[in-house]
């Protein structure tokens, strides 16, 4: 490295390798979304060693000794002078963020030994495996000393990150949420806990309503034709993007103007592939709301797991699953299959999309049970994590706590302790962003409404753009330059809570079930 | 690098290094293919950017010095001792042929200089453009200063590659089609252009056959379907290939078990997108048929551009536009259209498949003009990189070429001179491979029907297992191992020449036309 380079210069050329870092990422994010998605079966292991050495590369661009070295000397400008001087010359780039970002990427990255990470790698390989198989068989015996190991992989990992030993899943969950750890995560959770299981008791001693989609065939190109009009109508642009099929929905940034969205079609269900495809929107919507000027820098993403939850659910679930929403898509699907529904009234098919059944799978759950699948998650990681729990205790505090939360008895542990892939893979601290997502997806929403709504008329009329424009300018448009927190606070006000969660479910549902 | 290294150690270090860089370059590969497929348009600049980056470090990864010392060491070990020592130890891998091929590339890389190499990317981007722009305003003088750029970057190239100022256009040949220059293709095309047109114009003094596509519309997706259901039928395997669709048919290798396809349809013209789709699974046979032991390395690709075109032209042409390929095929096509071509009498649409029309386009000539535009392009890049031809006296000679030869008269220069990509992104020497697979492809095709032929009945039954197994032992399986005038001699017996293309064409084409 050049010792006499010019702040300006030291900066242009950080941001050059963050650049081509990025890069090298969003090509193996392509090499992803085509396994996912075309990839024939016979390409399948040669694909594993392609992406591996893609993320090699990255991973060898972030922890560049040369990297450390400018953020070193970026840092101590920063702090000598008044960081606007610098911003300035930037065209609108937060200097100061992309800095502290890229720094903790960097730290994140660079304390965890090479050996260790290779080591992990090894193991969760056949960790997954080993789940896969136990899955199958339904038995958690055979899968329990690959978690034992998973767990203590991600103890090491946040040690290596600088955590102490009491404080392990606060370093986990802070990967994915920062500054929210064991502590605000049970100030939040342990109540609504409480107030979700009391409401859940009521509405199921209500009589179920009907289902209107039962003994009907739903043809998966008519599905299709009418997902592609939901996602034009809503506003998804397809010059910036692409809907695909793949057995589990997912989205990918594959560049700044290439966000791509996936879902899946069941023939017995017209609704499940477009409320896919409408989480998946959402999803899309943050990564395309980006402001140009953080383009090619590792502040390009959305800020964390949760606030990204926040605008999937809050398409699928708040816009997508409210009265307003269907009255004027209701005819549009009865078009699309006039023999199934033709004959169906507005109100039972609206009670059909939200019907509330406590079930034992998280990714089947309702807008009522969901949050608690999390919490019981939350719950038993910490006491793993802790060591408060051993792992063959893992199977019956499972089931103990679905009985309990949602009064649901598993039959085996395939679709109990088995069902989710993340363990396996030795993602501690990951499961509390589905429900922060529903958390701050409300809060906003509250703010949204207060700053430019009632927004029924607008769904009703099919008018998007106010509510793309507000959140664009208030959440999309910063990136990972704010953090979450601090985000939420300047967007609506206040800290994260539950309440304005709580309040719409209670109310939503209360009128839904007569409670 | 370990200078302590054995020979086995250094072998084993430098494919590691070689099976990275083609895992690199597939990567790419995916890069490109998804460029041409689906990357939605506001994707496209920066995925120039992402290309660029993988490229780079595809060949940063070739022209490394250690790659240098590892070949140096091992060139010296195979020398001193029997190269079988270490072939032994290599479940059949050509060491010997390994180091060879790699070396070569290893040495057109590191010969080139950095600076020159991106001087050469600025350009061909301008040139491209300019072409572009030309070709819309249809209008040579545009494109000549660009042109002259060209020329003289390529005149550079094959000085640093260390060819005589005298030799120039055989060292850019030599870069498609090792060992055939210009003396020997003159030796070949000569004659070859003189028999031809001298038939062609025989077959136009006849009438031309009627046309039984004229006055249809043929819809694309019974198009799709039926190209799908040959493809499967010749044997392509869908586990391990696809096939899509893009704006110029393609095939790329993405794997060694991913090897994909495209191909467009017409709705004038129900079998313009089938021989495309024929054609390029000629291509993706040979890339599917390489031998297991070549897998991640350099040789695990086709030899030259003119072998992997036979192979194209092979299936295309010879199979696919022959009478014995359509007399099972036809009844299926008449059963995919059935209003438009149920009432089709075979003898007519074999003749309008075979019709004999020579036009001012390359791509869309007959297997009779074919070559003739190909002889004339080899002519005239001859004369223009040894300073006989100026670029502005270009036109002229292409226009009185295309007479002279095809009879043809070029009303504008967008379907003269300019309509070609090739020269504005500087590939001289690429053409004379397009009619080098003619000629192979019919060397190759007397030679199979000679060891298993005659293959006629084989077509008649659709049974396509002996072509492809013939052409895997001989052709297929030895990848890069082989150079292609070793491949000829060794599967033919004999030196490239055009007699078999010739007889071939002249025994079809009398028959057809009545000569």
């Amino acid at each position: 490295m050049n010792n006499n380079m010019s702040p300006a210069g030291s900066l242009e050329r950080l941001r050059a390798l963050d650049k081509e870092r990025m890069h090298i990422s969003r090509a193996a994010a392509l090499l992803q979304w085509d396994q996912e998605t075309f990839l024939p079966s016979g390409g399948i292991e040669e694909r594993a060693e392609q992406l591996a050495v893609l993320e090699g590369l990255a991973h060898e661009k972030l922890v560049h000794r040369e990297v450390g070295e400018l953020l070193d000397r970026l840092s101590d400008v920063l702090s000598l002078n008044d960081a606007g001087m610098l911003l300035n010359t930037q065209d609108g780039f937060p200097v100061g963020d992309f800095i502290r970002v890229l720094r903790r990427d960097y730290e994140k990255a660079v304390k965890i030994p090479v050996d260790f990470v290779r080591e992990c790698a090894k193991a969760e390989g056949l960790s997954q495996a080993a789940w896969v198989e136990a899955r199958k068989q339904k038995d958690f015996t055979a899968f329990a000393p690959h978690l034992e190991k998973m767990l203590n992989f991600a103890r090491q990992k946040a040690e290596f990150w600088g955590w102490e030993k009491s404080r392990l899943y606060d370093g986990l969950l802070d990967y994915y949420e920062p500054s929210l750890g064991v502590k605000e995560l049970t100030a939040i959770f342990g109540p609504l806990r409480d107030r979700l299981q009391l409401l859940l008791r009521k509405i199921t001693e209500k009589p179920r309503p009907g289902d209107v989609f039962l003994h009907h065939n739903f043809e998966k190109a008519k599905q299709e034709a009418f997902c592609r009009e939901v996602l034009s109508g809503i506003g998804f642009d397809g010059t910036r993007g692409r809907l695909d099929i793949s057995a589990h929905p997912f989205t990918t940034t594959l560049g700044f103007n290439d966000v791509r969205i996936t879902t899946r079609y069941a023939v017995s269900d017209p609704l499940s592939g477009l409320f896919s495809v409408i989480h998946e929107s959402g999803h899309a919507f943050y990564e395309l709301g980006l402001d140009n000027a953080l383009q090619y820098s590792c502040l390009a993403e959305g800020t964390s797991m949760g606030i990204h939850e926040s605008q999937s659910r809050l398409w699928e679930n708040v816009i997508g699953r409210s009265r307003a929403f269907w009255e004027p898509w209701f005819s549009r699907l009865q078009d699309c299959f006039s023999a199934e529904l033709g004959e169906t009234d507005f109100d039972s098919f609206y009670r059909t999309v939200n019907t509330i059944v406590p079930g034992p799978i998280r990714v089947e759950a309702d807008e009522v049970s969901y949050s608690l699948h999390i919490i019981l998650r939350f719950e038993l990681e910490e006491k793993l994590l802790s060591g408060k729990l051993e792992v063959n205790e893992l199977p019956e505090a499972w089931n103990a706590g679905m009985k309990d939360y949602l009064g649901v008895e598993c039959t085996d542990d395939a679709e109990g302790v088995l069902q989710d892939v993340h363990w396996s893979m030795g993602a501690f601290g990951y499961f509390p962003s589905y429900a922060l997502g529903n958390l701050y997806a409300l809060q906003i929403w509250d703010t949204l409404n207060e700053e430019i709504g009632p927004v029924d008329t607008m769904l009703q009329r099919r008018e998007y753009g106010d509510i793309h424009s507000w959140l664009k300018d208030n959440i999309h448009c910063k990136g990972r330059s704010k953090e979450p927190a601090e985000l939420i606070r300047e967007v609506t006000g206040r800290s994260l809570s539950a309440d304005s969660f709580f309040r719409y479910i209670e109310q939503k549902y209360s009128e839904l079930y007569g409670i």
